[in-house]
């Protein structure tokens, strides 16, 4: 069956949902549950409604549009899309393109005449992106049943709003998902579509990749107190720089991850914050990130352990108190072997070049698949670019993945696979 | 002659200078003309009034108290006194404590009965700090005729306020100044009293520090461009990771500087800014700032230029761009060695614990120095903080640096030495 996408359409949808939330310098920032999103929330469910779906939002503000199929309102759901919001400055690519796919694919099917045994049920995620509430991947979290009441009241955003009240007030109601969380009974499986965001498919040549797990990702922020010190009256064996602290930590971080092997792991320090921040006073104060991941779960925690190991040394050897937190810790996830054969099975069949390859990112498909099975799809980023503003997937393969997707729901929802 | 300070007098004007811009939770933040610096005048304006001073605003906002001499108001004035403003919370004893050790002098003079030939001015400088505009020491550039009306101009603060405006809200009239410069005709020298800021008197068992130089000072901005990728899609061996570089340059910038020999130089990284500043994100752009320092120019030189080639080959080496700007480039400057050796023999007839030392923070005497012979006089910083809220000096150290002061002025004032 030919279920090509109409790619200006598809175009054009990604050019309309990368409108909310646009700078004036260029990229996106739509935060969960914010004006911007809001808007993105009134165009999806006008193309879902367009598109035949009867749309809903369930209790953690994802938005929902379902298609019926032949075995009635009881059967279990095939499940598919991403999430529909950004971080700051990022793309128009991540999590849109998923959601957008989705949307498409259930196009084609309508056009084809194809009816489906099983419902198929397109989600736009809300709150993927960690950078309004500190934590990510919180639609997905909270519609298993992984986020509780108490901890949604104590996420707070800049401003002391807490994402319960910011559900709340978005009209969701948070109180009633201990009724309405997706299960087994209530979901078949989940297929995501989304960019790579990193350059691997586009160095191998390839469009499709079928991934086959979720690295594991570990989150630590490390505390450094020395003493604040005059930077012109303060001979240098004399100081506890906390931020000479930091570069030795942070190059001893890299090394680490450095030294697993090429792809076998990454570690980064994205967010640094200096105090007091002055050009003329020696930093007492120093707090920073850091990301380690891994699809190796032994080799996460070894670079855990000689970075802790690090931070005793380095601070011992410069008189400066190192703490270090754990702020997140997931355990590297292996992601449904049904799935991944039946899109590798449908890339052999279309003559599409697809390679196996794990994600490094974290995703909403973690967190679904603790319910059922979950599998994703992935389109190159070109030049490996994501979470920026120059972010970008050509039409081209984004029309390849809608392909790949929409005969994988048919595959997945036609027959009790 | 007994010149030795009230202790309680001292103890208290000190406590009462530092409630202006104290903050909630310890430590001063007393911006140069600011609601809590204008308080300040108000209160050192009633103090020099008090002590019989003919007080005065010149034209770039320094508070200038004047004590008649015998040879009339045209025979050339021995200035005395430190600066008023502090940086951001920073202490009660900076700039403050010679501002108070100057009245207090004069005070004792009073007291003695002591006339002098030349007349004395106690001078309170207006923005030695650079936190509001970016520059120090710029009542005494402006004084000296360092700094023209365009770089006055040039000059704003966060606000968008040129320093310009900001004196002319003042009540100052900074067009009058090319009129009313210090020169060689109307001070005979001046002779500021400061807190080391630094620990080297403290464990040298000295309580007066006889300032021989100050160091030069060179500060850097370096400016560092990578890429913004995903932390978890972007193998380690293809990033263009803005901070690991700056990690690399800031330690690099420490071992120059170490290098050159114990107590030869300094060199501090203490402002970083990094962009996007996102725990999943590799920084694609930092910002950081560098502070070297040493009495050697050309150990300085030798720092900054060695650091420069390290901006290029580790650029280089990491894919990323690095610009290196020279935003102040003071050379080292010897001192008056005449108030240098008056100091040490006030000392050394006191049996006071005395010892030579360079400054390595910059000081207004730096530009007085320009037109006039200068000196300091350094009294103990306790553990050597500064810029800090626990910055101290005990108050029997500070009465023996007063006690110092009010002989050398009298030698000074006195003679035509």
């Amino acid at each position: 069956m030919n279920l090509k996408p109409d790619v200006d359409r598809l175009a054009e949808t990604i050019e309309e949902l990368g409108r909310f939330g646009a700078l004036p310098g260029g990229g996106v920032t739509r935060q969960e549950l914010t004006p911007e999103d809001a808007q993105a929330v009134a165009y999806l469910t006008g193309l879902m409604e367009g598109a035949g779906l009867t749309v809903r939002h369930d209790p953690a503000a994802n938005l929902v549009g379902r298609r019926a199929g032949s075995l009635g309102d009881s059967a279990p759901a095939v499940l598919t899309g991403s999430h529909r919001d950004s971080g700051l400055q990022c793309g128009r690519y991540d999590g849109a393109l998923g959601v957008l796919a989705a949307i498409e694919a259930v196009r084609l099917l309508d056009e084809k005449g194809v009816a489906t045994a099983h419902p198929i049920e397109v989600i736009a995620f809300s709150g993927e992106e960690m950078s309004r509430f500190g934590v990510g991947t919180k639609g997905s979290r909270a519609i298993v049943g992984r986020l509780t009441p108490p901890a949604m009241r104590a996420l707070v955003d800049a401003n002391g709003v807490s994402y319960w009240e910011a559900l709340a007030a978005a009209g969701c109601r948070p109180e009633e998902l201990s009724s309405r969380l997706r299960t087994r009974d209530n979901t078949k499986c989940f297929v995501e579509l989304h960019v790579e965001q990193g350059p691997v498919l586009e160095e191998s040549g390839k469009t499709i990749g079928v991934v086959t797990a979720l690295a594991g990702m570990t989150h630590l922020w490390t505390t450094i107190s020395g003493a604040a010190d005059h930077a012109g009256a303060t001979p240098m064996h004399m100081r506890r720089d906390a931020f000479a602290a930091a570069a030795e930590l942070a190059l001893a971080l890299e090394e680490e991850a450095v030294s697993q092997g090429k792809n076998a792991a990454v570690a980064t320090v994205g967010d640094v914050r200096v105090q007091p921040g002055s050009t003329v006073i020696i930093p007492g104060h120093v707090e920073m990130s850091g990301d380690i991941r891994s699809t190796d779960e032994t080799v996460k925690q070894r670079i855990v352990t000689r970075f802790r190991d690090a931070c005793r040394s380095i601070g011992e050897r410069r008189g400066v108190q190192v703490d270090c937190r754990t702020v997140i810790d997931e355990p590297a996830l292996a992601l449904s072997p049904q799935i991944r054969d039946a899109v590798e099975a449908t890339c052999s069949q279309l003559g599409i070049p697809a390679m196996r390859m794990p994600s490094a990112a974290n995703h909403d498909a973690r967190h679904i698949a603790a319910v059922t099975e979950a599998g994703m799809i992935f389109v190159p980023s070109v030049n490996g670019i994501s979470h920026a503003p120059d972010e970008y997937t050509t039409i081209e393969d984004a029309c390849v993945g809608v392909e790949v997707l929409a005969h994988v729901l048919l595959h997945l929802a036609q027959e009790d696979t």
